[in-house]
């Protein structure tokens, strides 16, 4: 799929439409990819049999395709690779919208829901891209600074690819919306902003000496909130 | 379900067994409401017709209950209260795990994955402890604060329970785990703690005068990040 700007509500269907407050649904694969790019795990759904499992897990996305990955032992992956259904969903918490009232409680959010079928990744090339995705996703600058997976770690890990081409987005911002009767009220109301943070690098004790010290933590690493904050707009 | 703290993975059958990585799987009822009460958003799985859909939503605990919401016209809800099968789960993001390699990357995170069916609360004693239940979850101390739902509210608002009586809580915490050949690569390895924090509150412009100072926001608001994280344990 070739996106460019003009198109819009290009990844919209029967089954993406959002029904529940539709002025809050997007269609736009720049939307979506953004939430994306900002998330660190999804959660992936499938059913087998009627019972449905959601699963936690990291990703990385190329262009218009998402990826997951794991052991090749794992169930989730065996079960996808066989071609069933999946929807996989991305969710930003960006406030708690305290209002007036319990009933217009809220958040402030940011998620995405992707509907498709799964596919292993056998090409090499291909495969090897994603996980290169997988890292950058995490830290960007990460893949050059590690060394990369050899022969065996590459057979060992299944990779899934799902195509962006059929989501959307559903994002919440602003104060709290109360009944107009209840604006008297003498509650205080607003937002309180929630931000995923990163603390102080913790080095792994089993670092060479000439590692072991503050300077030796990569920009990259010892930056990541500015960085990640900055890849950010804020959705208050 | 009475539970003491003597019994021991009283949640775990065959189906919230973790079978990638067993030991990081805990089965204790404790373990999971932990995991419950920290997080703020779920994701509910369910299949339609082998269409899996996974929504991320608010939630509520009430002593061995889970409780979700929405207004009644809710497709979501509407499909389980029908009493199809559910998988919600909560996931806690900790840390990046930095390895030496590409392969050995992760996250150290909690996550609670919990089975079963859900129920229309319709007991209006019930109902209206689920929905202080939500409020209450989101900020302790806000059900208090803030106008209780009316007749009307309580009548368009659909509550569901899922008994937490089948569940699994899988954890990773610590250092990255590197192969033992890697270890003395010039590479600099550890975790970077990740933690939900809060910015200042942002009052509604809709305030009265009297309210729109910074002594009016409450104290369970103005301390939310301190109280937020004291009820955690550090897990990196």
């Amino acid at each position: 799929m070739s996106v460019t700007p003009a198109q819009t509500n290009q990844l919209k269907t029967t089954k993406t439409q959002v029904k529940r407050v539709p002025k809050r649904g997007h269609y736009d694969f720049e939307v979506v990819a953004k939430i994306l790019d900002e998330g660190l795990v999804c959660h992936v759904g499938f059913a087998i049999d009627g019972q449905p499992f959601v699963i936690p897990t990291a990703y990385g996305r190329v262009d218009d395709n998402l990826y997951i990955h794991g052991a090749s032992a794992s169930r989730m992956l065996k079960s996808l690779r066989s071609g069933i259904d999946v929807c996989l969903t991305v969710t930003l918490l960006d406030g708690l919208v305290l209002a007036r009232s319990a009933y217009h409680h809220s958040m402030n959010y940011r998620s995405v829901v992707l509907f498709g079928k799964a596919h292993e990744v056998t090409d090499t090339h291909e495969k090897t891209a994603a996980l290169r995705a997988f890292t950058e996703h995490v830290i960007p600058g990460r893949w050059d600074q590690v060394r990369a997976p050899n022969q065996t770690e590459l057979a060992t890990t299944l990779v899934l690819s799902l195509p962006i081409s059929e989501a959307s987005a559903k994002i919440r911002t602003g104060p709290p919306i109360d009944d107009p009767a209840d604006y008297g009220l003498p509650v205080w109301a607003g937002v309180l902003p929630l931000t995923q943070m990163s603390g102080l690098p913790i080095a792994d004790t089993r670092l060479a000496d000439s590692l072991a010290v503050p300077l030796a933590v990569p920009d990259n690493v010892r930056n990541y909130s500015v960085s990640h904050l900055a890849r950010r707009q804020i959705f208050q």
